[in-house]
């Protein structure tokens, strides 16, 4: 079996510390590096408070080549200020010395609570650690990917390998945690590597579109952290002709294997979720047009009530109906049909008589599809959505800031 | 004591029977007559998924006097198509007839399951049943209120008086349900009589603005029924003169009792919302405009996590400005400062050190405001929202359709 993770494509090495950050005794510091450099994407957070580093990993993927990536867990370092930001920089700086590199060509991801402050002599020891550990093994990309968790339960790591002009191309990623979590966490972290020779604006292009249709396909509970934030770095070591033209197959088929790794670490992190015990798809077909397709699949995967009968095995179509109802789109409900999976329940606005049992066993699945025509146009989207449990409240409610 | 109930204000009578629409064995149909007619006003969800009852209610609002309103509580007639529709007329015909009045001239709600048709041999009959019981006495008012609850613990009335140009005008109101209940209901009527003269006019701009700044600022689960309906009827028996202008005194003073009326029932409805132990108020201020506080109050009270907190009583800070970053106004979080009544736990972007203690006991109450200054402008607004529970999941999870 070859090397997974993300020390697989050529030109990365990794590492991952317990530098004392977190009160658990568990890893929560990891360190990328490419020492030779690598071309940088990176896509963040809508939401409009964000943490310090991505503020600063804004400003730094502006660099030509990046020659590291610093992350710690445990905190967020959000909500904290310009004494937080001057310690992202700082984490940066500090990297860079390690790593002989500028600081402005380090990049940098915090994950955890918000409003606590990084304890700098602990992480900026822990980064000198993390440096002389540095390997290009699978162990080492492994204790990376247990670096970033927080509340998750396992670490989540994939990839795959594409030929790109006679070349063996290798994407690889780690992920953690879906789900704001007690007592206050800002979440979702994604390490993308690749070995790709491509052009950084195709990169960007590449790593805006992939996590359009994969992770930012996913609603758990609706809201963007202040700290979700995606980097992929490409160190062209493959070997293969450049890639710098969006319309060439080259790109296409670079694109195609970015994306289904991404879908593959976004479906890891569902499952992974807090309290989900099952995740499912809703695809909406029919809609005026893909903006109200998106608009009406995020709000079914959103909406409470269809995410506990989901929870509870319910095979609940007026619910269903209600949340397309109130999303906004354009709807006639006449017109409405919507299956679950095969199973036809509702048709042009009526409710069918269908096979329960068969119903709830569909429902019962690990994972099932919604799918909804709104029978008003061409538009199509889907998104998906994981179920809302007791264990959900009982971990947001009652673990204590 | 004076009379309590929609039979309070002169002009009205009221009933409520048990006609067997429901399986439970309680009441599930009730009527309000006002034999000399009354102007009527109404507002609807904004669900574009409407039961037949809000699109009969639409058509019959343009008639200059309303002679009754006829609820039926069990099933929602939602979903149904046309003999749904035809069924909603059919209620209004065949409480007309016992009425002496045109078809034309009744209101009609229902509430309870979606996708369900109504046992009209019940209904029609129950309709005949309601119509010989018709009093004006309080106990009348208190079978209609509990004949319109679904799985409302407890029925809701409340009643007001007023002077105005030295006339006592009365307002009264009964309301049912909020959250969307299980298998998949659609929940919340709000009935109120009056006994003003008032053009029908300002009785709609009366009611529409009521309803905004008392029903429409609850949110349960953040999505509007398919039946959600709010009627207004006015019999003008107090023998005030006629209440024609906007700006007038007399106008206001109707008004402010109404919204008292209103937010009354709105509070009592959050209190018997599914699942809900707790109800909070949230208050924003220092916005660029009232949208982008009302969105921002909204985003607050709607996140499950807040909610959650709540439940917990953990006083979750964290949760709240991530909540606002997400809601799509225009925030910097430098200038937000957030407070748990009077106890500030968050200046200008920072943490402030505060009394846990303090804090939690704040947030354990029955009720309490979130105060957040956005120091972006002066538009201000508020939402009421209520705690998220294991029980509401429960609720919502466990029952099969």
């Amino acid at each position: 079996m070859k090397k997974q993770g993300l020390t697989a494509p050529a030109g990365f090495l990794a590492s991952g510390v317990q530098a004392g950050i977190k009160d658990l005794g568990s890893k929560d510091l990891g360190m990328i590096s490419c020492p030779q450099g690598a071309k940088a994407a990176g896509v963040f957070t809508t939401n409009a408070v964000v943490s310090a580093a991505v503020e600063v990993c804004r400003e730094n993927l502006a660099c030509a080549k990046c020659f590291g990536v610093v992350v710690n867990s445990g905190v967020a370092n959000a909500c904290t200020g310009k004494k937080g930001l001057s310690d992202a920089r700082s984490m940066c700086r500090e990297a860079g010395k390690a790593l002989k590199a500028d600081q402005g060509a380090m990049l940098v991801a915090s994950t955890g609570v918000i409003g606590r402050k990084l304890p700098m002599d602990k992480v900026r020891s822990g980064i000198r650690t993390c440096a002389d550990l540095l390997s290009d093994s699978q162990e080492a990309a492994r204790d990376f990917a247990e670096a970033i968790l927080t509340t998750d339960t396992v670490s989540k790591q994939h990839t795959e390998t594409v030929r790109i002009s006679g070349k063996e191309v290798t994407i690889a990623g780690a992920i953690k945690g879906a789900g704001m979590i007690a007592p206050n966490m800002a979440t979702t972290l994604c390490f993308l590597t690749a070995d790709a020779a491509i052009s950084k604006r195709l990169l960007q292009k590449a790593l805006r579109e992939a996590a359009g249709e994969s992770l930012n396909k996913l609603t758990v509970d609706g809201h963007q952290s202040t700290n979700d934030t995606a980097l992929l770095l490409s160190s062209g070591k493959a070997g293969n002709a450049p890639i710098s033209r969006p319309k060439s197959p080259d790109y296409k088929k670079f694109y195609e294997t970015l994306l289904s790794v991404c879908r593959n670490l976004t479906r890891q992190m569902a499952l992974d979720a807090e309290g989900a015990t099952k995740i499912f798809k809703v695809e909406v077909s029919g809609a005026v047009s893909k903006k109200d397709a998106r608009k009406a699949a995020r709000a079914v995967a959103d909406y409470d009530l269809v995410k506990c009968a989901i929870n509870g095995s319910d095979p609940n179509w007026g619910r269903i109906i209600c949340a397309i109802g109130s999303c906004g789109a354009k709807v006639n409900v006449d017109n409405i049909t919507c299956r679950l999976g095969r199973l036809t329940v509702f048709r042009s606005g009526r409710p069918v008589k269908f096979d329960k049992k068969r119903a709830e066993e569909i429902v019962s699945q690990k994972e099932h599809t919604i799918l909804i025509d709104l029978g008003a146009g061409s538009g199509s989207d889907f998104c998906w959505g994981c179920d809302l449990s007791k264990k959900y409240v009982e971990i947001n409610a009652d673990y204590h800031t």
